[in-house]
């Protein structure tokens, strides 16, 4: 039963259903909510929506976000430009700058390898990585694309082009720390196993 | 490990996390996603969060949200004036509308009773809602507050109030005790609805 609110009221819970896992009863609540509750946190985040839309561009050198030409790492002059790790997203640069103890260079490729969705080298700015090692004089660049069919393919791309210039690695893929082997799904558990390491 | 992200982002990450359930998690990637997948969404989210908190305000009959003096079910000439429903929030109007065949009035309290929050009948309106009750000349209010102590002592000050004047019937129990009104299904609800009891 569809039911006649108050158009602007509508619009913003149609709105709030563009985010992602947000259906419609997520909507209307969050629309309530700030509605009732916190009418100063609506306004501080639709400006902050517009600030980050309008100041927000790629990095030059990295491709990750940033509000000037560099991002905060790429201008950060204590890191390392010893290694360098390539990622799909921006959100892998978030969960391994929270969760591990790397302190070199980033790339974003926002992607993969796709001919069929027309997504190539070009499209996940390979020159630009390429030119990035070269200006660095990178010694090792970390592969961390995801252990997919279209992840491993551009690992393989990446590591082809770059071969001749630096170290590649790829980052290792296998059964995460506590979890446990039957509830892994078959590609990972093939990824676990041959990239399995000799116990001295 | 606290990560230096561009200031637009760490802001819009945190802009996000206002909003009910949603962690530092869900925030990331809700702003991420806007950045790299829906610019014109997070436009339109951030136009539409503008709008609503200067279009919206409360009906000056019921005290949903409306956009003009009344909300579209008051100014709605095809409903009953027969009976009134009474609950605490906009989203119990919605779940009713969504799930119930109810074409009557509505009273929206915006919360209980609770002295010890300094809630008391001013707060909750009641002076307008026994207006609304005599000038519409309702024979029926149906206190659907929620079935919690609070719930229960606020039906009881109602009843308290306007028995005089009109019938008042409660809402069935078929909600669970201590439930949630707007979290109930649209079945249980019109089951409670149609079993309700006249006070006394
Ligand atoms: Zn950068
Ligand atoms: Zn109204």
């Amino acid at each position: 039963m569809a039911m006649k609110l108050p158009p602007a009221l509508q619009q913003l819970i149609d709105a709030f259903q563009i985010l992602p896992s947000v259906g419609p009863k997520s909507a209307q609540r969050m629309a309530l909510y700030l509605l009732e509750k916190d009418r100063l946190g609506a306004e501080r985040l639709s400006h902050s929506l517009q600030q980050a839309m309008n100041k927000l561009d790629h990095c030059k050198s990295c491709r990750n976000y940033a509000e000037s030409d560099l991002c905060p790492i790429c201008s950060d002059a204590e890191r390392s430009t010893e290694s360098l790790c390539v990622v799909e997203s921006p959100s892998d640069v978030l969960a391994l700058e929270q969760g591990v103890d790397f302190k070199g260079q980033y790339f974003v490729l926002y992607g993969h390898l796709s001919p069929i969705d027309g997504i190539g080298p070009a499209e996940l700015g390979l020159a630009d990585l390429k030119r990035k090692v070269e200006q660095l004089s990178i010694r090792e660049v970390i592969v961390a694309t995801n252990p997919t069919v279209e992840g491993e393919a551009t690992a393989q791309f990446i590591m082809d082009m770059l071969l001749e210039d630096v170290v590649v690695s790829r980052i290792a893929h296998g059964i995460p720390m506590g979890g446990e082997l039957d509830l892994v799904d078959g590609g990972t558990l093939n990824h676990a196993l041959t990239g399995r390491r000799v116990m001295s």
